[in-house]
């Protein structure tokens, strides 16, 4: 059956050293347990600033995956 | 206690036929791991294409369901 | 390595009493079956009348909590 | 004179069949007390489940209608 | 027939006191000249400052109500 | 007592002139059936077009006033 | 090179049958002149209304399309 | 037929005189190029200061056209 | 002259009791520097939880004040 | 050095002629106490009634100014 | 005549590489048809995910062009 | 005490090499008259092109700093 579903998760992912960064940490983190990650989209771009400069870049993005029948999700 | 606690979970389902069904497809495949579903609601209204129509509607919708206490979800 | 990763749920909490009430309620119902709960965002603030006066406030909020290896959720 | 004023109402319609339907529910109900009917704009897609399927479909839709002189509406 | 419209209407409703009374306000004074109030969303919450206190809440609210034919609304 | 109840209504002005008189086409045509208008906010600016100009200016503006109890809205 | 450029475009359809009707008039009509259709996002569902039904569906969607080198868009 | 399909374009007209007037300018230059201009929607309202007195208004309107099949856009 | 102006600073107050009070604390604190503040209006409602629980109530608001010529703010 | 660093900061100006005129008399107060004014952005667009008709415009703008190193702002 | 009117069209670009570089893609392409690009705008930042990374970083701009009269846009 | 207020200032930095750039020069330029800087939250991000290039990166962020009574701001 062609029609799949996809369920999507909200990450909040940080780094010290880039937005790209903060991102592909939350993606490797979710790699972890769920499979099947396709897609990502950011939702809110934040950090906290230490000594007058960027010390963590904090990404929050949604994440999909495709929920499979043998191994589903939640 | 009526004081109940719902959880969302967001989804996107897809369909070769319509918007309703392809909202019915996310919500039969929620429905196999989650009890309790109660609503949904639209957050976007997407599609592929191909030969110039629609091949593919895709719904994402948030669907809430009651958390009981003895069959906790996550 | 101090590259944390939030994941965020969506919950709605009800209650008879009053909007702080709801929220505190959607939170300990979380904190059952999560640990590292962080921080939480109101999303939507809505109810139930009857009689004319509010029955149920329901309030949707985000919970934020850090997700850590050892006890990876979902 | 040319200038019209319009006003517009916020319904929700519901239907067990189809988004359209619902929407169609809302305008027949709106046309019974308000005349000069002229568009609508969809704000919300909703809908109740029952038994892991659609149970009933519920749109809020922004009904515009003229106001006329002799025929106030309010 | 159980499909159902719905109309809302939106108030402000204001109190000396907390949020939580300025929106019972609005649906107490709805409720004098409207049936069957069943839902409420809030949209805006606002208030006027005098000696550096709030002196008055302002919440605005969209209450739904059910439209029955015998006693159409408008 | 003085906590108020206003409620809002959402109307769309037209004009030939100005974006200034479209709204002011819709709160005088209010005014004829609704008492005590104290405000108005600005929801869309659109309008249509003949020969390459503005012919219409349409503004929706949501107009609150306030509800007595003598002389209720509907 | 792999590294894609897609443009949007957004157009209006209507029709008298359905949402999804429109939505595939508007690429219907996109495909003649546009070629690489990928995908369509709606932005908007309104419609007219005669005899207080619905007469004309609109949706507007925008239709996104791969920019080749060879056959540049405009 | 009777279904028409509108085509959306993003414009940003700028003038020293007034909102109505930058607007104008941005649908007359329009209207040099497109055919049958229907209607427009402001996006955007900005504009640049200069000694402390706004030089020029700059507002962003989308304009819609119909598509006719002998005389297609793009 | 009638025609005021005012400033908008936007404020993060919290609070371990309730979103009223962390309200009136950034009003509170706004009101040591600052002369003539008239309303407020919330713009986002978090906070942080420990023990499962609401720790602080932090609510983000926006708080309007008249800029008079003798006691210029900035 | 090229890289310049921007402020903005947020005023309601009020007028009882027009729009136009409620912008600039917000950025006219501005100009008294900030130096280098320059580009502002509508935000909203609001107004008080008497008699039916508008009596004050009340337009709230952010207002972006340079920030210098020798003179800075705050 | 110093009332210049600008177009904005909407690219998505897509890169291995980072969200900078997707947008520079995107610029360059439009580049190779469009003349006077001015500014561009993040509208949505997305990407593909492949083995628990990012493999397609795909930014969606605005991208505004001055239009001359004597090479206009479409 | 413990009730902590803190004030959020809007920057727009900007920066010929990247986002992350932009950023950190709003930051450092903020705290050279600001104590106690402590996140900031991206707001919009736009630019400035020149040869098919992006020239100037220009992002807008909220930055929020803790206000001490020994040394309120504004």
């Amino acid at each position: 059956m062609s029609d799949h579903v996809y369920k999507l998760v909200e990450l909040t992912g940080s780094s010290g050293k880039s937005i790209e960064d903060a991102i592909n940490n939350a993606i490797a983190k979710a790699g972890r347990t769920l499979r099947h990650l396709h897609w990502f989209q950011v939702v809110d771009t934040r950090g906290y600033i230490e000594d007058n400069r960027v010390k963590h870049w904090q990404v929050t993005v949604k994440v999909g995956f495709r929920v499979d029948d043998e191994e589903d999700d939640d």
